[in-house]
């Protein structure tokens, strides 16, 4: 299972019910959460996700609408009574506002916190299956687009070949992950003649809040879902360009130009009630687009 | 009117979609908001409270359920363009969390924001028609009760009594205000005999979060309602002790003997699924006992 479940679609002030940005990002067991705006706790709670097993936080910048429910997130971790550690990425000053507000409520936290400031681009962490890079995005204080990527996955074995040429068991693993086998008499069968290889390695790449900047199309080239800010349509190119945000046809424009599969939109403006028409303009530029509509989970890959 | 909107009756973690604390007390055109956990400016929009006419916010203490909505709604405030001054009282270390929030967003505020910092009891601010007073209560970090209350009303003129003794028009203001009236001829008329009392100014008092102490009996003497605590029924008294917090009948005690006219009760534990039995204990001890219930609007008086 790898999929994107949408807590938060809607840009700064909270409207017609929908919710400042959060994302969890499901890759397997683990969850990434990706932005944590006012009430993402209860959103948690509504969509039934595992708190527990969330392990990373990435805050893209620090407009309240991004992380102003961590705070209230982590406090109610602390009265659940979590033991496991949690890692927390974010721009360095995220660090003391959490800190500072532990420390007037007299909190001490009863699992390890661990805050990693973002002040360069590459990778945060990784795993035997997955890594997270960040990127920068062109957004009114400094702001940060992440990329999660399973691992390329090990090569699949073709058992009737093995038969036929006899391979042990015991060289399954090595052959695996990509080794030749040596038969006694010094013989060597290539490995993609006894295996097969994996579906290609799915990625999810989220832009954060940004102005259109083609700098990003490198940084998410080929994921299989980008997500892509869109606070308003088309028709307010102007104003979009002046608050550092996005339309539907620049979104669009990015997946196109970096060869994404699917596109999803979100971080609505509150000035819109209803969002037929982002995603109808979006894909006059890139179809395979979709709308993030809270409490969907959309697939990736 | 006078009246107290509940928009979140829970403690610390949010359950059974009950929210953390914030009401709104309405007198007249004047809101107060008291208390503004996460989520308030959502709850704000739900019950469709007019957030231009509060000017006044109160924070009982710096535990999360208490304030983390705070710099949420500010900022939204900011960002609908809100101009009017906004008065905010609390602890003193709630200005730099709120300053410091500002400062990395970028954010200037379009309206004048004067935080009032908490340091002793006594009178925080008083208009010709009401007053606000802050009172400390007993919990596990610095934590301030306050009592709303309207200013004694004028006196009403009884025009029939007026006409009987000829006195003109110009003295009526006088006369309300209690002065008495002489005649031409040195006379003493006395103000009792033309004039009848208004209605007693009615009163609202908010205890916060507090362990059961006698000490809030006297600041919140006769208040037509009082608002107390009940984390816990009456079998976790000693819960209640270690941890600040008081029990339904503890409440309802202060009641009684503040001698209060109603008396309601909130701050459930998230323990919790049903309320009922709150109300049932409360009023063993306490008959005027009601349920603070998300939404419902109580008059005060």
């Amino acid at each position: 299972m790898f999929g994107v479940t949408i807590l938060g679609n809607n840009s700064a002030v909270p409207a017609y019910d929908r919710h400042p940005t959060a994302q969890v990002v499901t890759l397997n067991d683990q969850l990434f959460l990706i932005d944590c705006g006012e009430g993402t706790q209860m959103q948690i709670s509504r969509y039934r996700i595992r708190r527990s097993k969330i392990h990373h936080i990435f805050i893209s910048h620090l407009h309240g609408d991004h992380y102003f429910g961590l705070i209230g997130l982590i406090t109610s971790m602390g009265l659940l009574g979590r033991e496991q550690e949690l890692h927390i990425y974010g721009p360095p000053e995220l660090e003391g506002i959490i800190q500072l507000q532990l420390k007037v409520a007299d909190t001490r936290l009863p699992f390890p916190l661990h805050f990693h400031p973002l002040t360069e681009e590459g990778l945060l962490t990784e795993s035997p299956r997955f890594s997270v890079e960040c990127f920068s995005t062109k957004h009114r204080i400094p702001c940060w687009g992440f990329v999660i990527r399973e691992k390329r996955k090990p090569r699949k074995i073709d058992k009737e070949k093995l038969l036929r040429y006899e391979i042990p068991a015991a060289y399954y693993e090595q052959l695996k992950s990509g080794a030749d086998y040596e038969t006694k008499d010094g013989n060597i069968i290539p490995n993609e003649a006894v295996t097969i290889p994996n579906k290609a390695p799915r990625s999810y790449g989220f832009c954060a809040d940004t102005k259109y900047d083609e700098g990003i199309i490198e940084k998410v080239k080929g994921v299989s879902v980008l997500y892509h800010e869109t606070t308003y349509l088309k028709d307010l190119t102007e104003r979009a360009e002046n608050r550092f945000h996005s339309t539907t046809v620049q979104a669009a424009m990015i997946a196109q130009k970096a060869g994404v599969e699917k596109l999803l939109i979100g971080h609505f403006s509150s000035k819109y009630e209803t969002l037929d028409a982002f995603r109808t303009e979006a894909r006059e530029v890139f179809e395979n687009t979709e709308l993030a509509i809270e409490g969907v989970t959309y697939k990736i890959g």
